[in-house]
């Protein structure tokens, strides 16, 4: 199986927060949001497998900054690392005031999709190679994020999960 | 402040997954799904708190099973437990088989929202008081789910995390 | 041909009034929410045909409180009769002011669904059996707008519409 | 008050039936329909009255033939008759082949508008003068569905409605 | 090839400007009005070839005015020459005050759709015949703005193009 | 008034053709496309400028090649030249297909904007100082684009424009 960077499956979306995108505090809906990062999450996954890619699950979005109607938001998709046919996909939130110009860096958040043969089935994917320092940062969290998400699902012993385990006993 | 119980502010959403809806698998795409997930754990929460309420976060969301066009899918929003002016919201899945009328428990999610004043600042909310045994126990998971968050988001040492601390070491 | 109760295939749509849902006065679109309603009424038919189910027509749509932005909608539809292939179904609409929590009845309304095989062409429903006081006189009025319709479409003189002509007479 | 020719305030919607439009019989939805009509009925009723117009109501929308995807529909809206602040809108839909260029009328509406001043108080409308035949006929029928409608609504006695017992006396 | 006049096409769309067409000016937004506009031109396309018509590039489309919310904007779609299988096609635009049911122009544009077969091939399509004076003037131009169209994608010498000469030379 | 590079304003959008952005044929409807391209091209104008931004005219959008369901497509707009209040954005669109990796050029267009404040009125914005080679080409061509606009929009004399008057004469 292959190897690729990061920066080959990079995905950029950039929108204005029309009313449309709207709640009722005139601030972007989080569910927007959610929708937006799921479509360009999926993009960055289809390029690093070449493969019709679903999402798998959701992990740690937050919500920190209200986006305000009018805003220019962009969002970045990056794979952090890749688990035979699972691909965790880092998204970064930035909002842009108009007038200013300035950006601020609003939410952070993480999902997970699979490679899908044309009938469904899971297919294996490349391996990524982190190359910056932040890349390299994210591609180990990603096994201590599988660890947990493993436990919680029940499908590993808590015992088993050295990576994460090391987390709580050293300090 | 008050107390409510979770079947006070439960919603219920039901949609048909139409052409609109669906990735280029012919299923229901993750995306549209976490958008209505967002409105109807808003409409949740605004029961429970009587106040506008906005996204704070959003945990676990796993799609275990591909829903196809054509289904029906059932959401239904509880609360399971609020902290000050926070409030947990758990989301169950349905998807349901016009043919034989046979429902699958789709994919579960957690959102958490926070309910605002006119002017966007926090306010307090309600108590949660569950009644049936499934609500005791995601009242009691809530408390560990928020320790977990805190420390990932680097606001609580793991030590001071007792209900967490308990599942690694007993184990 | 076998038997249901309407609680079987009843069918509820929680929304709230975006600004996407809004006229130009800031309350809910008529047309919005009469697209709203065709969904979960298509929904209870289906539930209770167990068959892909269309809109033959729609009765009897009343606007009487205009909704406004911000608003939770509940809809809730129930099968009150079928007649061979079409099924009529009601409609029970309901907003809901987020901060007192208050619920209104904001209108109601009749469709009819034909259920239809994969082939297009109609096919037998099961029949109704209303079992509280409400749905037993939805059922009863079920055939006078029935005859009410056949008459109106020229498939029915008004003499044979006996139901109807006792509306007319007694009073 | 003064008075207003139909042809005055007549409507047209053109519409290509795109997948986003279907149901899961790849037919245009009967909500999408209604949706549609709404629109081009509330611009008749705005173009008669110079007012923001609100639906009221929708009576006899029947769909007698299902609409193919790609299927080109066309929506015209003519006032048939107003009552102080409400105005009766017809809508008749063809639909048009692409390949063949044949038209077929697929159904009609009525729906009712109310004009309303920007505070949202009713306010008075021009009087309907028909001029072609069916435009006659139109305008005489509104009276007996006015009638009717305010018996099913309760507010007017069956044996009050002079125009509406003459339609089951005589036959 | 037969031949048509341009009157046997044409198509009108007429919408309302409703919150979710709207820029952060609360005016229509380009894009909607765009998408609008190639859906009425492919409608007219339609019509004259009696073939599905795909857009093949659009010109000079230029918007003077901002249209406010709440306003009334019809859209007529006209051909006005064709060439093999391409069809040049006028849009005109008028946006019209509620209150004062006043209606100004607002913009024009030309776009260029070509017939395909089920295949996606370009097929032939009927000649167009002028009839009133405008439809003349707009066919005689439509012969200037292909010249200039294959001058500027290099298809054609800026010797050859005979019309478009005349009118740098004369003047 | 100072200057800017257009890197400076650069804005990408990359989307997944989902079914609802589809024509009859599933490829991109041209409309959807043009819809995308102005929002994002609104976007680098509102980055250049650091106002609200509206459309003010389309020119030579042509759409070569049909673009399948499923592909990813990524739009990129780059100023090329401002006047006064007004610029021209430059869109280059790829479309990409998931199995092969392999982007294929798909279209080019132009768009000027103008940016106004919040009453609406057109203000000056900041030069623009092209780097690349053809950044620099299409900072010349932007000249001769505007002559041959304000020749067809009858603001300017043929025989005064002497960049594009170069274009025929000289060749």
């Amino acid at each position: 199986m292959n190897i690729k960077h990061p920066k080959e499956s990079r995905a950029i979306l950039t929108e204005i927060v029309l009313p449309n995108d709207t709640n009722n505090l005139d601030n972007l809906m989080g569910g927007r949001l959610m929708y937006w990062m799921d479509i360009i999450a999926a993009i960055a996954a289809q390029r690093h497998s070449n493969r019709t890619s679903v999402t798998a699950s959701v992990n740690n979005v937050s919500f920190n900054n209200p986006i305000p109607r009018g805003s220019v938001v962009t969002i970045e998709a990056n794979i952090s690392r890749s688990f035979s046919s699972s691909m965790e996909i880092f998204l970064d939130v930035w909002a842009e005031d108009t007038l200013s110009g300035e950006k601020t860096k609003c939410n952070e958040a993480i999902y997970t999709f699979v490679a899908v043969s044309k009938l469904g089935k899971p297919v294996k994917v490349p391996t990524v190679k982190p190359e910056t320092e932040i890349e390299q940062e994210r591609f180990d969290g990603a096994l201590r994020r599988r660890q947990l998400s493993l436990i919680l699902g029940g499908k590993m012993q808590a015992e088993d999960a050295t990576e994460l385990k090391a987390l709580f006993s050293k300090k």
